[in-house]
């Protein structure tokens, strides 16, 4: 690591931020970054899922003032957007998860940070300063040990425990393996070398197995958790309406749709796909944020528009994180705000409490346009 | 400027159109005409639009004559198509829109000139002469500023004013950001110093904000036109039903269904997709139009027989331009006109009142198959 | 034309055979037998509408023999496929038309001859012999002329008369004018110098035009050719119901659901989309044949089921006498007979008698797709 | 064959296993691997119905074991995939079916071998071991030789005879044909000189022609197989519910949807799309298994999640053989086995048992999204 150059590749768009990130970091890191699992077809499906609706504008409204601040399970943020948790940042950038902290608090955006940063959560708090922030948690082999990062995340300033259900195990990520990434050869886990990542999984080799502990008691440790902290629960992974009833009965105040950026299942629904039906179930009472695909301004927009409260930037931040450190997480996440805020004026929905299910179609083919149809609302 | 050399690129249909234009510009202009906003996903599907239908020739008519004379808003033209307005034609061919308006006037087709034209709007009203012309009004921060183009576009002839409602603030349009395109290497807008064009908008650093005048008064502004001259209303930017019926509410004759060319917002409905629901809110006594991915004469086939009264060409025009002034512009029009009138014949639909909903079916999975199918018409 | 080398290049199945057929040729003949209307959306839907489609294979019958014997208006051909009527056959081979036509016959398959043959229709008549053949009629400007055509046509032996009803006027053919096809530089029209070709219709100009009578009384001159000829009436060109009972109502004995291979009206409905709803209108009583993208024997099997009796090939009989003159397409004529009868065997449908609907599954998103899973068929 | 050089390229994932696999052979052997009928539609078709589904990951239950063991007619296997049976193995690995064999024996996987393999089924039965076994009867010509077949596949252990029906005639394989692949340069067939393979079927010139008897006689021969042996019979290459109950009605215990890996029929249903019918029709007291463009561990998934009881691993065996005999194919298996219990694990099924429709949703588009949407439950 010592010898990597840090090479600083400006982008001037959301256009040509990927590209200039991929000319940033080494072929492994970008295995790591951009892979998922298996075919990655939910990764292309996360992404073709917004174009599967059309944006109705509304031009009727005379627009006085546009407005992105809300409240995230009480938490003041200056837009309906964060940053998604996401591991190993130093990987991509000397700065790693530090400079994505300031980069967001910077704007008064709320940053969730991993379990498996690559620095220690009590670090990353001290970037962010008075920034909005949750902590990510990958429940630990040991009971006793997740309770010890909840706590530390409480005196750190964490606002909210968001635990993370849809990885038991790491899904097969080919392009990361194929890529030569091998986390060895980067610094360690910043909360300390006894917490643990999602295991790799049981080698299959013609029998049966009987799972470690880990796999074994999610929700009983989740529950564990509920009880120990006075913080507000997030549960993350969820893609049905059943597994966000379940999330609620569990205590989570909020729930996080989510495929995990297509890293985990294969096949697994698309997260705006899954949004709706999540929604109708439980965002009466719950709040229900989504990540996945999220790119542009108008992608937000369509997600806001089926119920999203917030969405998560996931890859764009470490685009951005590896075109320039926090000045690129701040550009980018500028960048975004400006968007979604543009996007909002085009569509005639200036105000966040403007933005409903109406002013979305699908298009042909798209999710709900048979329906549609046969109701004759076409 | 003063070296640009001015190459004349011959085309021979419009297959080979977009190609020899793109060889006759500087990548920068490039990037200004073919660019749109954001990922561009509603410009291709402006486009792929028409593909979702198919022509259902009728060789049942005896054929006695071809006629695409009609009337918009009382004006006689020779043809159900226009010159939809388009700003900044000089900076892709010197002739700039007086070579576009004399184009499109010796052949008896309607122009609609963009009050940021490079030439003055009485310039191009010299250069179309008789032609029928419209003036299209970008909403000024002043309003007496735009009571006063209106004025001027009275006084120079043109017959109906145009009002855009799509453009609040300009869109993201990264390929033209990214292509280097800047206005300032350019003649100024030939309406005036004091001629605004529509405000990049505020960029997002965290906070609200509290908008310009400009943005947030302009259907009282539209009422203000509307008093103050004699001339029709057309609103250009509807693409919702709802949109449409507060436009005639606002004393509009006539709806442009546009989305810009996909230039402002991504993901906004096709202008095609959009149509029939705007005709059948509206279209009986009101007129409606359509641009936005209009590229052969069976395009506009497809347009008129879904309900619209005449379709705009937009960036066709700037490529005809580009490829010869105005000699390429009257040759792309005389072709377009000449394809219309052909697939008119070869559909049995000779004259425009003949054009009707019956000549369409909808491909698999188009808009509206399902509901066919569900009602047992396929 | 005399400097021109005939080529042999070998195709060696159905797959490589248009490649084959590139090699072969100019470019500007490649230009005129590949090119087809506008952007080629209709030649691209022609073939994509097959695929739309899933075979049932039926294996429960015991089969003991295949046979594709059939009679086409009571004439007896080996194949329910047929040469289908194409021009020009010369600026491809030497052999042109003479070498289809005795590639057909030593068959036994049905050929139908272009009005706008490279030879006479005697000599084509002369190269078919005892061979099943069909004249393709395109309505003169002057009646007198079609019914000289008709009267030699009755006395060379052919069977039948297929008026063409899709060219009052030829379409755009971009791709053929953009290649440098010129007719001139070929042989003449074999029947005569009198014999005309559909017109490029008129050049639109900004007026209104009154047509020539050629494209002004297509009806009248039909039902002239039904009256002063024995020989029962086909009508090409067909693509929807209503077409199809008029065509009826003229006294058609047949219809051939055409868009002339897509060289007419871009945007045209597929061949094959249009297929079932003439079948349903007209199949009880009167013979329905289709060309348009048929390529492979599971092609023609699909067409077959949706109650096509016979399928017409185009291009791949050009590809295949560029290839090697009369021996190329008996070649290609034999593997395509092959092909069929072992579709057949496979999908355990041996005789033609026994191929129905029941063979076939739209393909999700297909056509009927909606309408089934509306009626719980799925 | 002497001289063929025998090159290990190691392949690390399932993603980079065909591109390997490719690298590992001689063109020809590629085409004979890769090929299949006609265009290869239904090649594709295959592997893209896999991601028309949906997999709705089920976090809610606490997962304390993952187990693959399931029984196929009563024979223990340990897990729901098996090996496909496919010909001529020796032109890909000097190994052949007994590297195939021995590799699936060491899992405790079942493999079918083909009448076709390259080595002797008592050859195989040999390597294999005890491992589970099946035999693929193509019915001989000669009943006799069918049932000679069948009594030494009892002889050599084999726990079920399958009979394959989509093969009265071999499909036209242009690919295939067009590499150079020619059988006779490759070791004989190892079950006996006499052994027929599916025959070419006859080439049509014109005529009808009759059958000769192993076309014709099919299922009296399968009746004479089934009263022949007190083996289960398997009838492999139904894709119809139709089928499905013609072949219960004739003694089959347990089906395989199949089409032949797109070899036979192109534009044959997709195995996966045929599924769900057949399960319908005959699943609750038949084993219903399904072959064709499974790839990866979800795919497996959303096969059984359809009612599939075991799915058939073609290609992927064929590549992991060319990539290193034995070892490669154990390799591979053992990956495979590794990614369903993954994806088992990821979607919150941890057994066979808890797998069922519900994991499933359509995409749009996708197979029953509009009867979903006509019913209102998405």
């Amino acid at each position: 690591m010592a010898g990597r150059s840090v090479r600083r590749v400006r982008f001037r768009t959301l256009r040509d931020l990927e590209a200039a990130a991929r000319r940033s970091v080494r072929p492994d890191v970008w295995g790591y970054i951009a892979g998922g699992a298996g075919d990655e077809r939910t990764i292309r499906a996360n992404a073709d899922a917004f174009a599967q609706w059309r944006l109705r504008p509304d031009p009727r409204a005379e627009i006085g003032s546009v407005d992105l601040r809300t409240k995230l399970l009480g938490l003041e943020v200056s837009a309906p957007f964060f940053v998604a948790p996401m591991a190993y940042q130093r990987t991509i950038h000397p700065g790693g998860e530090r400079a994505t902290a300031a980069a967001a608090a910077s704007l008064g955006l709320l940053g969730i940070y991993s379990t498996l940063s690559s620095a220690s959560l009590e670090a990353i708090a001290r970037s962010a300063g008075a920034g909005p922030r949750w902590f990510q948690l990958y429940l630990q082999p040991d009971r006793a040990r997740s309770l010890e990062l909840v706590r530390r995340a409480e005196r750190a300033g964490y606002a909210a425990i968001v635990v993370t259900i849809d990885a038991p195990v790491l899904g097969f990520r080919d392009r990361q393996a194929l890529s030569g990434f091998a986390l060895r050869r980067w610094p360690a886990v910043g909360n300390g070398p006894g917490v643990s990542s999602p295991p790799r999984g049981p080698v299959w080799e013609g029998g049966p197995y009987r799972l470690e502990r880990r796999q074994a008691s999610a929700w009983a440790d989740i529950a564990a958790v509920g009880r120990a902290t006075s913080l507000p629960l997030v549960i993350k992974g969820v893609l049905t309406a059943e597994a966000a009833r379940h999330a609620v009965r569990a205590g989570a105040k909020a729930v996080l749709v989510s495929n995990h950026g297509g890293r985990q299942l294969d096949l697994a629904s698309p997260a705006l796909e899954a949004l709706p039906a999540i929604v109708d179930a439980v965002g009466r009472r719950t709040e229900v944020y989504l990540d996945g695909g999220v790119r542009r301004g108008s992608d937000a927009l369509v997600a806001l528009a089926l119920g999203a409260r917030a969405v998560g930037l996931g890859r764009p931040v470490l685009w951005a994180l590896a075109c320039g450190g926090r000045p690129g997480v701040v550009r980018y996440l500028r960048l975004f705000g400006t968007e979604l805020a543009n996007s909002m004026l085009l569509a005639g929905r200036p105000s966040l409490a403007s933005i409903d299910r109406s002013l979305l179609a699908p298009a042909p083919g798209g999710p709900g346009a048979a329906a549609d149809a046969a109701a004759g609302r076409r």
